[in-house]
């Protein structure tokens, strides 16, 4: 129940009946009454404030079945608009998106996450105003504000919590800050998460369960189970880069102090140091990529190699959350079917035959851009809830 | 909002009301209309439908501001019952508990699950109907069943999947079967998974970020996440027994065929084995309890060992779910401090800081009634919820 605000008591509830219209589909208010077991008296009414509000629109009729057909209503999804934010540890992208999510506009800049909170978000803000400017949308119809960022954060304070490679960060209060430029919810949440999010709502929506692993760099984990982020008690669900990884050289020495982490032998740099070692000229993920695209041995049987260090970590995440599909994304995944055939090859060998039953490994398929769609799903998931619907009608309608 | 069922059109949303009032907390109907928004003519004929259902009762009056004192009502915990069963590898634990989930009376008796579905399913139901005979209830007071089994379910059916030390149940319709003793939904699911519920509601709740880690001849584990069950894709999740122990010798081979696997190493038959090694003559995980009571020196290193392997392991699930609290349970974790020890051991040395900043690893409180507890609370939650209470109460005041 959606503990509402100014709405006149028969309009309570105003937005449980729209989420019977929030997937897009246009439904007669006779649909909506046989759906919904109200009344045609509370159906009219709330249909009326909402299209008063203009969050929903008439669009045509429906087939007659004698005298004046009725008419279909649906979502209005250009009402307002999202501003999606995808900041990396040298980019920022910045995208408009509708109430369904399909992004109007989109702009990625080069921006080094190490300039802080106040510099990085302002670029970000100034260049989402540019964007809604032209689209011939003012600031005002923001609906709400979505930022991704590449380290652990306190999602429901919106704040970083201790991020490695985000100095002056920690504990920045980024709705805070960026409610200065725009109106509405500004939520705030680590960017493998949101890929996780954004693969699944383009994706995956039949399958509930899902794991999305990013292999840059380094190496982190989404989780969405029965359709939602699982994010843990302070926001660090999904680290996967630091899980010590069975079988691997006890000396290898990780970045955090640890020794066997899987990203201290499959991230991008353990792999680049590997080539180096075999006389290849190879620093970032992305020559690796090239090094395998060309065909280089050395090259395919270090990813493939990493591959199997990364299945048998993701083999004790099979067993402990029976995800219906594994999607590997991130720069790494770029070197295609040998990552994906190494991490098949150890899950497969080590996980329990009911938990694979169903299981399927894939590449991504959002790519690059499954964070700004996550971070625009997200501010939709929050801004057509039950009680947001309730408030935003009761102030449009007022 | 809950697809109603034979209400009136004014009574739909009966159930949602429901919900400020299932705590068991009395409220007045004016308390009722400022936490819900709905208007007072709408509260008086739900409240008044529950009453006449018997799920709600008056409780005395509020203090009055003057006239006559407002009555206050609350959930009637006894207009139904509830029956939890906790099925095991040689034991059968029946019981009654009321809709606050408070037991009113339960029994244990030997029985071999090898038995089979249909003769436990029934040696369970006569118990339960001579339990229900001796509250003064009928079959036809209880709301709903939930069963625990000691293997995989596919919760959805209520099926058991492959469950290894189940003969003759794989596949099995248990809801189907139990439904000719009993009314209302009959819920299976995993007892691992009810021991993490049991814990839940009834030492945890405002936590709702919990892994219970079940020890004895085998090892699993359930999860609660966001205060609800994690199942996965078809049940499985929380299967920590077949991961793969960093370090574990090679040569170690487990009854699934796999090497290193953590049962093979530190569940209960594996720790007697190390001490008939060293001539101890112990064999099953009581005998274990009893020498590490005994302050047996080899019996206090094998068990704080075994929970140096499962805290390796932990250390992974803690990575990757962020709990904020880790419960030992099963028969070893009566060995008490010395599992505890070696599981806290590696978990804070292999775990990243922040997912370890608040995290508490404690042994169970609920102890072997968790599953029990956890069967009640799963009923609970599904016949009171809103849906679920529209449906009673149309069905009762028709």
């Amino acid at each position: 129940m959606s503990a509402s605000s100014g709405l006149p008591p028969t309009l309570v509830g105003t937005g449980d009946l729209f989420q019977l219209l929030r997937d897009g589909t246009p439904r007669t208010r006779g649909e909506l009454a046989q759906l919904s077991s109200l009344a045609r008296s509370t159906i009219t009414a709330r249909v009326e404030a909402m299209l008063s509000s203009g969050l929903l629109e008439p669009v045509g009729e429906a087939a007659s079945t004698g005298g004046r057909p009725p008419t279909r209503f649906a979502l209005n999804r250009r009402d307002r608009v999202v501003l999606a934010i995808d900041l990396g540890a040298s980019h920022a992208s910045v995208a408009v998106s509708d109430l369904s999510g399909q992004v109007l506009d989109e702009r990625t800049v080069v921006s080094d996450i190490a300039d802080g909170p106040v510099v990085v978000l302002d670029r970000a803000a100034a260049i989402g105003v540019e964007l809604l400017a032209g689209l011939g949308r003012l600031p005002a119809d923001v609906a709400g504000v979505g930022i991704g960022v590449p380290g652990p954060v306190e999602h429901a304070k919106g704040r970083p919590a201790n991020p490695p490679i985000m100095p002056g960060w920690h504990d920045f209060d980024v709705p805070e800050h960026f409610g200065r430029h725009f109106s509405g919810p500004i939520l705030v949440d680590n960017d493998v998460n949101l890929m996780a999010l954004g693969e699944y709502v383009t994706s995956w929506h039949s399958t509930p369960h899902l794991l999305l692993v990013k292999v840059a760099t380094g190496i982190g984990a989404g989780i969405v189970t029965d359709g939602r982020l699982l994010r843990g008690a302070l926001g660090s669900a999904g680290d996967l880069g630091h899980v010590q990884v069975a079988g691997a050289p006890a000396d290898v020495v990780c970045r955090c102090g640890n020794t066997g982490c899987l990203e201290a032998v499959a991230a991008g740099p353990a792999i680049a140091a590997k080539l180096r070692a075999k006389g290849l000229d190879v620093e970032s993920s992305q020559q690796i990529v090239d090094a395998v695209s060309a065909g280089d041995i050395a090259a395919l049987q270090a990813v493939r190699e990493a591959g199997r260090d990364l299945g048998s970590v993701l083999a004790t995440c099979v067993n402990l959350l029976n995800p219906s599909v594994i999607v590997i994304g991130g720069k790494l995944s770029e070197a295609g079917e040998y990552l994906l055939a190494g991490v098949r090859e150890v899950v497969y060998q080590r996980s329990l035959p009911l938990a694979t039953h169903n299981l399927r490994i894939v590449g991504t398929s959002a790519g690059s851009r499954g964070a700004i769609l996550g971070a625009s799903a997200m501010v939709i998931d929050a801004v057509l809830a039950p009680g947001a619907v309730d408030e935003y009608v009761a102030a449009r309608i007022a």
